[in-house]
């Protein structure tokens, strides 16, 4: 394994290359991702996003590192622009209650949707009302260091100031000019120097009320100092990899690294990750225009959008079936092709199980592991990982049908591999769960049954039949 | 429903007495129960509490009043007394993890256990770290009152200053020149006034690393004034219901009292139920003495302590056959029982669906209706409800040999009520999920075993439980 670690390339939305990857301290990784904000329910965007990252998560640990992965939840602060009001506070007032039932309610919701697609809890998972000392004390430093000022009860971040000694916008490629002539001008009541400084701090008034003391009052944090504040608490002045989705790439990600510098001169991350969009029978998902759909939506099949139902697991195969920087569409042709696909993959622990080695062999196990591995390595390329399923799916079928021979040797390390890449890195269902597990169960008994049934003992084996037959389980026996 | 409303008893740990309850607010219930430190895997004992709740919660909620319920995660500052190490950290020590991973993993598995109990979540569930400047703010209120001092860093509560005033320690009754004489005398290190005092915030030293700033320098809150600055956040002033376990009462909760009195003048609940201790054996469990089990060891059968695995229902079960005000002692032949007979109310749904109602009747669903309400009326008395369905079981079974007639009006009536009480209310599973017949089916094949064992055909009784084993499902036969 470790001769494949040090191969492992990352698209680095830094510097728009592949760079190999090389983490700071050997066998540790820090990375951070940008969670949700939890005002309304997850939308399947942010759900390819946390997928994606699950992906890189699991491979990361298989290559032996030691990940400690931070991801966020955004429970106050997101406002849509600096004079508009906070996401959470907007949805409490629509839904008559506390704003932080309103955090509790999604945050659930949030939870238990990434739980159907069967993702790992991240390691620390803060949350921005949790953290509203380590911002205040940021906020502080970059003020201190003479690239924010505080009026009127908030603060904004100086970008002009900034701009004289650092590069502002590099992660979106910006020119700092382009930005400046793109902002509108401010009207007379803004308390901001220029219109595209942004906001720290933003004082609270009275009937604000998500709000805590601060040095400069009463007030809440902006959106961008959340993940900054946190990303450093729990990984240090550098870590490994940020990501998120495509559409935090700017401003928010640019402003975390314009808060970083101002702080600690640098880049908070040395590899910048970002999962492109999904759209929705190729156009933009948008709620408004009617061309959105919730997950929940498509596993029970409450949609006007979709012909049938798809379960987590077919919705998570069709994510991975895309890599994850391009954009990738839904609609419900893509998803029967997917379904249609997964189903085939599924089969391949049985039919590897099903198998009986011989002495001959034709096949090269070795060179399939090692082309799993190279499809990981480059830049986590799922799709390319999945075409190695179906090169495995066809060698089954060629086995089954004897045009090729396999040894126990070459067996035991599809099954071994097939194990890993599939269950362990793309975290699909193994053949354990419970719904397979009341089916092997229940294979077990039947087995017994017809031992016994052999053996001329009908008692046993007519106690088994009635008993399945009161849980609705009937046995044909004429056939 | 409104008229068994008003009815509702609830026995006030404050009043040791069954009070009739009556809520601040005509329609709404606040209530506040103490949720887990989580350090460890949370033992039976606190889900005992966690299901009582529940329980309340429900039956809250079906006499239409609109609850808050607040319970919140304590991720910082219990210690086991003021001189000794956060558990949190402590635990974090040895994991060799950062105290906020051992915070995360904990609470990901409190949920967890309580999923499987099927419990709701509460409305609100704050964490002690995300109210660090509400936990200040009110310290600083009780000092500026007069009932607390800073020393050295550390703020501790003023137990002879509050006594001059206030009456401390009338919850556990406990007589304030008792407590007094109790306490152990200072040594000389001690920045403590007084032995009995105790610590509100608590100065932390260089290497410690879950601290904060605050008016007193570095450090981090002690234990009870988290849930007087959560409590009063999310509830206000003064609230309905404050509970937790037994163990609670003194000092944790006399403590709570005692610092919002310092600060509103006020007991901050009108009503304070304490749930009792779950022993095992006969015993108190405890690590230590390996007297101790955890959920998921009953859940799958992976302890020395039971002779089978028993699952989240069947433990839910046992645990309301008791009042929550009683001990209750868990042991193989109690959870073999309450099994046997959950198996028997379970079938209820069942009996009910296949009962042709005629033109005569006999039975008077109104009275049993009535009955129910009256035990959930009776200080949440569930042993009574579920005695209540036994009746119901027997009268069925009466029917079924034609000694009673039940008619279509009647019928309906316990249909309807008994999926209120079972299902709603108490929460169980229905016999229609999935997992049901993964355990039935396990249970035919474990029976199956049984007697093949019985009859020393050990080829079957093993080949079973090999087969069981390679799913992941291990059967302990020694005991």
């Amino acid at each position: 394994m470790s001769a494949y670690k040090q191969h492992l390339k990352i698209y680095n939305s830094l510097s728009s290359k592949k760079e190999a990857f090389k983490s700071i301290n050997k066998d540790l990784v820090g990375m951070y991702v940008c969670g949700p904000t939890v005002y309304d329910t997850v939308h399947l965007g942010n759900c390819r996003t946390f997928i994606s990252f699950d992906l890189i998560y699991r491979y990361l640990k298989h290559l032996d590192y030691n990940v400690r992965y931070v991801r966020n939840i955004t429970d106050v602060g997101h406002l849509t622009d600096d004079s508009s009001e906070d996401k959470i506070i907007k949805r409490a007032r629509i839904e008559k209650i506390e704003p932080m039932e309103v955090v509790q309610k999604y945050t659930n919701e949030f939870h238990s949707i990434l739980n159907f697609f069967k993702l790992q809890n991240p390691d620390i998972e803060p949350t921005a009302t949790g953290h509203i000392i380590e911002q205040i004390e940021m906020i502080e430093k970059i003020i201190k260091n003479g690239y924010a000022y505080d009026k009127n009860g908030s603060v904004y971040f100086d970008l002009i100031s900034f701009s004289k000694d650092f590069n502002y916008g590099e992660l979106s490629n910006r020119n700092f000019d382009d930005i400046i002539n793109e902002s509108r001008t401010l009207d007379g009541s803004s308390d901001k120097k220029n219109p595209q400084d942004f906001a720290l701090w933003k004082k609270a008034n009275k009937s604000h009320i998500m709000k805590w003391r601060s040095p400069w009052g009463s007030g809440f944090p902006g959106w961008h100092i959340e993940c900054s504040a946190m990303g450093h608490k729990y990984l240090g002045e550098k870590f490994d990899i940020h990501g998120g989705g495509l559409d935090l790439k700017f401003p928010h990600h640019d402003c975390e690294i314009a808060q970083s510098k101002s702080v600690y001169g640098n880049n908070p991350a040395n590899y910048w990750i970002h999962t492109n969009m999904l759209t929705l029978n190729g156009k933009k998902m948008s709620k408004s225009a009617g061309n959105s759909v919730l997950p929940f939506e498509i596993f029970n099949g409450s949609n006007n959008i979709f012909s049938k139902s798809y379960s987590p697991m077919v919705l998570k195969f069709f994510i991975y079936q895309a890599h994850y920087r391009n954009t990738l569409d839904l609609s419900d042709e893509a998803l029967k092709a997917s379904e249609k696909a997964y189903e085939k993959i599924k089969t391949i622990y049985k039919e590897l199980e099903l198998i009986v080695p011989g002495n001959e062999n034709d096949c090269d196990a070795e060179l399939w592991i090692k082309n799993c591995y190279s499809s990981m390595n480059d830049d986590f390329n799922s799709p390319k990982l999945i075409a190695e399923f179906f090169n495995l799916y066809k060698e089954i079928q060629d086995i089954k049908s004897k045009s090729k021979n396999i040894d126990s040797v070459n067996l035991k390390k599809y099954q071994e591999y097939f194990s890993i890449f599939y269950t362990d890195i793309l975290g699909f269902d193994d053949a354990k769960s419970e719904k397979n597990q009341l089916g092997e169960v229940l294979d077990i008994l039947l087995e017994i049954r017809d031992k016994e049934r052999d053996k001329k003992n009908y008692e046993v084996s007519d106690l088994i039949r009635d008993k399945l037959s009161k849980l609705g389980i009937n046995i044909n026996d004429e056939q």
